[in-house]
């Protein structure tokens, strides 16, 4: 667990309801934002964003400054523990299948073994139920298999 | 809908995607938060802001800077229409009682009626189900029955 | 906030608990049940009642009936707010995309603008999360495109 | 399955999209759901009516008109059926507490087995999950209790 | 309670916190399992046995013995009112429609009438709202079509 | 991640699809799923077997058999992962309150800080709301106060 990313190793922690200092400006949430959207969801995370150029750009800032720039750049737990508690929620909830799939990519991206995210998917069936548990793991099963294309392509390059 | 808020006319709206001016700094979002907490949610918001003191205090900032700074402070719809929508969300989704009484509160601070907020809630039998209406029914019935009571000792007194 | 409707000004409420008067007939619902879809959901209201008629013709009567002849046809909150309220829930529960967009159309109808409508959508964001006010964004870019190119056939006429 | 109650000999089914006879007024509906209560919810159903009158009386109305005036009165599934369904539901969604426990109660009242209605909630574990189940046993506990301690009080008498 | 089904004559029902006859092995389960399975499910309940294969085949190992093994194969309540209580919950969740869409099938399997399933699934306009009822019964609608394409291939061979 | 705990390391993984041995009797899982139940949940674990004894009893065997028989006790990923993946669901569906505590405590139990499961929680604002966020972290601060209290008496003696 001595995991360490470039997007925690700036991270400003937010002075609790008090004043913090004039340094964490605005673009320093965006600019950390950027760099952990960056190492975490990858290109599927651009795709978001630039998707939501022409219909609300404002929320594609909110979207790097808040969960990207907040949540996923604090430090006191490790991304690979944030990417399982994020595949889990959405397995659970059952109703954000895009973001499942991106959040699958995300958890291979930080290091998750394909069993670890199988597993957590699995566990759902527990919480959510067996339905929930199993469109999750269809999810997985796409991505994965989109996974092996990429990789194919690249060796056949 | 001439409604005009103090947590309004300062907003500064995000650049989306792109450098918002240095100016937009982190304790801007937080004053705006404030404010916007202050006449929207009140005394309900300033003890959930307290409550979360020993346990998440960084989770307050965050209450306060998104939901209020970002969100409730943008100009393009007004309060009285941001709290019909929280007020249908919290009803329909049925599980945050004590969030969804805050806010039946809160719609009262705006401007709502009592039998608009009656009617909004009613309508979600049609989006979530009568369970779901008659919950949020109650839930207003004791939030009036509150408001009712400290109108009486102001009276009183 | 002075508007008005044709099916609001021919409501008879109910008499709570008590013996309407014999006038408010099952045609009296349906029918002010239809004037109130015909003006709010238009077109897409009819389209769900046909694909009703050989699953359940009942059901097209009770949605005519309940949502359009009971609801949506009470004083107490105009038609504004009433699709406020419902795209607001709507893209809190996230599992009615369909019904999701046409209300997104209704608000059209009805007078919202389309940046009243992504704030409303955007807010969400807080109570359920961003991947409902995510997918909630591309429902209402969906319906904009819709509605645009719908406007562009008539003028290319 | 000859079941039988006096709510469905009377029921005037719709006519679907079309016009339905005169007869079936608004009082029509009104009388069918209140037999239809009275049968299925007894005293809960009343405590529930009792509680809207000064919040919502007229959505009291609608809870006996389309719930148990149209839904329930329908030939087609017994009642005995339509008790399993909802219990399944509002054990599934989770977030209905009182609700689940008046229809627990009503599917007492309408002849399910206290084993039949266990069973019912034990298989929600397989489509929402261990948590969902457990919390309707328990009501499922308090209702069979509150059960006992009647009968008790009955027999002491 | 002496009710019989083929797949429940080999029940041996668990000791509830003790210790189970050395008999009730894991193949018992699976065995009981995949014949609830084939009895309830048929061909779609082995299309999603199979599709489990290569992405988490020990979750098919599961779906056989816990649902299936466990749960349908008891006595206490018969496979119609197991049915009727799945595609209450499965249209009520209304994040599982393929799962939905099997249960449906299931449910015509045990014998339920397609009245009864839509009745089912038009009463849960009442506890999870009308875009549930309407996303549910417009999977019955795909459904009883396909049962129909089938039926008529069989006739017109 | 050099974990172990006792429940892990005697487990037969099942084998999917197929016929696993002999040796994995109902006896293995009951024996250690109750292993599994102890190291995790603990004495909460046992209050809820102890609850369900006189309404539902096989309920109690199948919690016991499935979620820790079955799911806890696979290799493929640390028990500190999986209640990270089981507190980050129960927050985001927001309907299973004592579930939640008794899984805030059970992930102190195989060893998450107070800080890891703060911060979890936290992150859930992001999937599911604010509100689910906030009643999480109330929720957290009952059982970290609970925790203190236990410890508290300890230390008195």
């Amino acid at each position: 667990m001595t995991q360490s990313t470039p997007s925690q190793s700036t991270t400003t922690s937010p002075k609790p309801g008090g004043a913090p200092s004039g340094a964490n400006t605005a673009q320093d949430r965006l600019a950390r934002g950027r760099r952990a959207l960056d190492s975490i969801d990858g290109e599927a995370g651009h795709n978001v964003i630039a998707a939501l150029a022409d219909i609300a750009p404002d929320f594609a800032t909110y979207v790097i400054e808040f969960p990207f720039g907040d949540i996923y750049s604090r430090p006191g737990l490790d991304l690979r523990s944030r990417e399982i508690a994020t595949i889990a929620a959405l397995t659970a909830l059952g109703n954000a299948s895009p973001q499942l799939k991106v959040h699958i990519h995300a958890g291979l991206n930080v290091g998750l073994s394909r069993t670890e995210i199988t597993e957590v998917i699995m566990q759902m069936a527990v919480y959510a139920g067996f339905p929930a548990a199993l469109n999750g793991l269809f999810a997985a099963k796409e991505v994965f298999a989109e996974a092996d294309a990429k990789a194919g392509e690249a060796v056949s390059v």
